[in-house]
Formats: structure tokens, sequence, C-alpha cells
């Protein structure tokens, strides 16, 4: 059953990426989507993202079963309170923000009130290219898809953002909203904050040209990370600093930990160690890649 | 001007890839292989990496203009003195170490008492896969190639060995052994260890299924690295310990400083921290496309 209506806030990557895949596999019988700047609604409607791209919040909220917010996490709490009036009696409204708490927290009682009902997503699917243009219709596809309910959750609101986000392709997980900050601050908050620290001191100035020369593609793989959103980056850190703090000291053991093997001249120590993390990366990835 | 004859020393992925390019390119009149199993022999003449593939050190090496060994790091010395009283004179040895300092150490006196001339090379090729099936003659295109000539160097070697990366489709750069190591310990073998750490702490299995669902593309990247040989890396680290303990100082005192703003729950300082590391990755990204 499709919806009725289905409304992105926030036609970038992800949520122009949304808007092509709901449109594409027949989710809503209209796609609607509201957007900042008055060139993105040509811009946006060309890229064929919704049915109606709008600058106007209540003609693209209004009537809509599901509200997808795909914009900054630091912004979601005032935008809810904007859309809040102009939606319908017990609408859904889910987001795709890189932490949960701070979002999950903000908003579950301020759609309450509303009579409107929030369930936190987190689709982890991405790209290092950003904005509608960059936007595919099978970005989500096979991604792990977060999904974040309370204990007072809906039951009706949880299945209806369940089974969006399975019917787009990507496999919904479900789990605690400080369940998910925890881990997400180890698999993809500290991989990001690495590349940066990796990034900043390879390439220096003061290492000179040769330094820069030598960086081959191990280098670029680690560092790719590092070209992303240094705002989007600066509110995911300050929504989840202490899990990130507790990632980076764990971190800071394991290094030191090798350190005292290369620093004691352990070989047998240290090609344990390096097989160790090769047995399991070889695992996950053959697990990943039979997904 | 072909070589007469070019013996490479070991066929795995960079020898089998080195074999391969220079028959395709006509670098020498002859390639001839040494290898150390004789299951390797048909296996090798098969995939056309050598014009002569032999378990016979002096016929492989006999004749040769210039001998490329193409093993472990912690062998070549002893590999060395096996092959010196089968070359001709003059003949020039490199090698493709992925550490200088050591090898050259070992090898200049060793070959200068035969009468030939080592010259240390490394080529910055690689790929996440291993053995003879997985060299490809464009292995080496367009990837920088370190020479690292010492003070006592031939002239007419180090042109030797210059032109051999040139002709092979490789940028050959010149700098000694020392600045080789310190460059390499920060731009390739710290990024190792990181990987494998980040992999060893991530992926232990006491954080449960979970914690492995969410790891994504951004960790897939950041943890290839952790997929390499775990006796090649130890012997890297073995041989470079002073500048990867350097280096490891280094990026821990970078990750200590991103700590305090964290902790400090400063914004700003964190996004023009995010904003640098971006700006360095974005420069060097163009640069490299360019080349």
């Amino acid at each position: 059953m499709p919806l009725e209506k289905l409304t992105i806030i926030g036609a970038g990557l992800l949520g122009g990426s949304i808007g092509l895949a709901a449109r594409a596999r027949d989710l809503a019988k209209r796609v609607s989507a509201l957007v900042r700047r008055p060139e993105s609604v040509a811009e946006c409607q060309a890229l064929g993202i919704a049915d109606e791209v709008t600058l106007d919040t209540a003609e693209a909220v209004g009537g809509a079963d599901l509200v997808v917010l795909c914009t900054p996490i630091s912004g979601m709490a005032s935008l809810a309170k904007r859309i809040l009036s102009h939606l319908k009696l017990d609408a859904v409204i889910t987001d795709v923000g890189s932490t949960k708490r701070q979002v999950v927290t903000e908003l579950t009682p301020l759609c309450a009130v509303a009579n409107a009902h929030f369930v936190g997503s987190h689709p982890m699917a991405g790209s290092d290219q950003t904005g509608p243009s960059a936007a595919r219709a099978d970005l989500c596809d096979g991604a792990v898809c977060v999904v974040t309910p309370t204990d007072g959750t809906d039951a009706g609101a949880l299945a209806m953002v369940n089974d969006f986000w399975a019917d787009l392709g990507s496999q919904p997980v479900v789990m605690s909203a400080d369940t998910h900050d925890r881990l997400v601050a180890r698999c993809s908050h500290l991989p990001h904050l690495l590349a940066s620290a990796l990034t900043r001191r390879v390439l220096d100035p003061v290492y000179g040209e040769q330094q820069a020369q030598l960086c081959a593609t191990g280098f670029r793989d680690m560092t790719r990370l590092a070209a992303g959103s240094p705002v989007m980056w600066r509110d995911i850190v300050g929504s989840n600093r202490n899990d990130i703090l507790a990632a980076i000291d764990e971190f800071a053991d394991e290094l030191g930990q090798l350190r005292g093997m290369i620093a004691g001249d352990s070989p047998e120590a240290i090609e344990t160690w390096l097989q160790q993390a090769k047995v399991e990366r070889d695992n996950w990835n053959n697990s990943a890649d039979a997904d």
C-alpha cells in the first residue's frame, strides 16, 4: 500500500536520493520536497527528486503521511516547530541524522504535543559528494538503516518507518538511540576524525612537496573521509561528545599498546597483533560481501 | 636501447607486474624470473611474467644487466649473497622493498665487493591482492617510484635504474634512504597501523553483532589496509622502528589536541580543525588528479 503523500525536507544528497528512490519504487502517490533556496526548486524538479518541489512549508507537509527530515541535525528542533502546525493528525516524522540521542530527545515530545509521531532513523549511506546533483536512486540499496524508537513510540508509526526503509531497499535495524550513538561513535565518527587527524599531520605544508608526492593509494583511502563537510561533522561531534571521547580514548589505548611492542622490538607480538586485525577484517569483509 | 637481460627475483604481485610490464614495453631482450616453489614455474610461465622462469639461481641471474629483487626485505641480504657470485661484471641490482635504510645499508657493500652496483628502489604501487595471479602490466603506471642512491652510487647504475622505472611507466623520484623512510613512516606505515588498530577495536567480538552491522563504507575504506600481509608488515615495522615511533607520537599528539577541543566543547575550534583537514585533503586530491 503506497503512502498518500511523502514529504522530504531538504533535498541534498540523502534527501534527493530518498525522493528518487521513493518515486522509482512507487512508495507514495505523491512525493513533495521542501527546499530552502529558490534556485533549488527548478534544479530538484529537473532531477526528478519529487513530484512537487516548493519553498512553502504548509504546502510541503500538508496532508503528508510521512515526513523525512533530511537537514543538518543542529536545526532539526527549530525545523520541527515550524512544520508541526501544518501536519495532519497522526502524521509520522522521521529523520536521517547521523546521531540519534539529541534528535530523539528533542523531537519526540515536540511531535507528541502536535499529535504527530516521531521515530528516529539513520540510513547508513553516503558519498563524498554532496547536493541534489549527487543524489542517486540506489544510494540506500542494501545499506543498513538504524531505526531508534523509544519505550513510548507508537507501534503503527514504528511499523510505517521500518516498512518505508525496507521498501526503499535498505535493511532496517532497530535499537535504542543510546546504543546507536555509542556504536557509531566507534565505527563511523572515530574513523572520520582519524582521517582528518592523519590528513592534518601528513599534509602539513612544513613537511614539503616530497611528503605529498609519496602519498599513494593507501593514504588516499585512509583520508577520503576528511573531505566531508566540516559543519556537518562539527554538529555530529557536538551531539555525541561523550561517546566520541570514549572511542578516542579506546583507540589511543590500542595505539599505545602497539607503540609499546614496537619500542620493545617484539616482532612476534607485532605479527600477532597485525594477524588478529587481518582475520577480523577479512571475516567482516566476507560477511559484508555475503549480504 | 633495451637491456640484454632483465632478471626478476620473486614473482609475486610486484615482481610479476614488473615482468609483465617489461615484456609489454620491450624493456629487455630477455626477461628471466627466479621463483622458489616448483609449482610457480608453470604458473608464472602461463601468466607470461617472464620469457624463462627457473628455480636455478645461476641460470636466472647469469648475464643479467639488471636484477630486481622482489622478495621480502627480511631475506634480501642472504638472497644477495646467494646471487652475487653468478653475476656478470658491473651488473646493477635494485629492489622493491617498502623501507630503504636497512636494505641499502646491507646490500651496497655486499654488491660492491662482488663488482656489482646496488641502487635501492621503492615503487609505490600495490593492491590488496597478492601473488603472481594478481600481477598486472599497468600496476606501476603513473605511480611514484622512489630511488635511493648513496653518495658513492655509480652514476651509470643510478641512470639505469631511473630509466628502467621511467620506461616502465612510473615516475622516479630520487632521495636518500633516510628521507624515504622518514616520509613513508608518516604517509604509508602509520596509515597501515591505524587501519589495523581501528579494526582490532571496532571488530573486537566483545562488541557484538550490531557493531559489525553498523560498519559502513567509511569503515571499509579506513580498514582496507588491515588486510595486508602480517609478515610483510612485521618486517616493515622492524626495519623502520624509530621513524614509525615518531610518526605514532606525532599522530597521538594531534589526536590529543582534538580530544581537548571535544572535551572543552569548542565547536568553532573543531570546525576550524576539520576545515583545515578538508582543505589540505582537497588540494592534495586535486593535484594528484592533475598528475
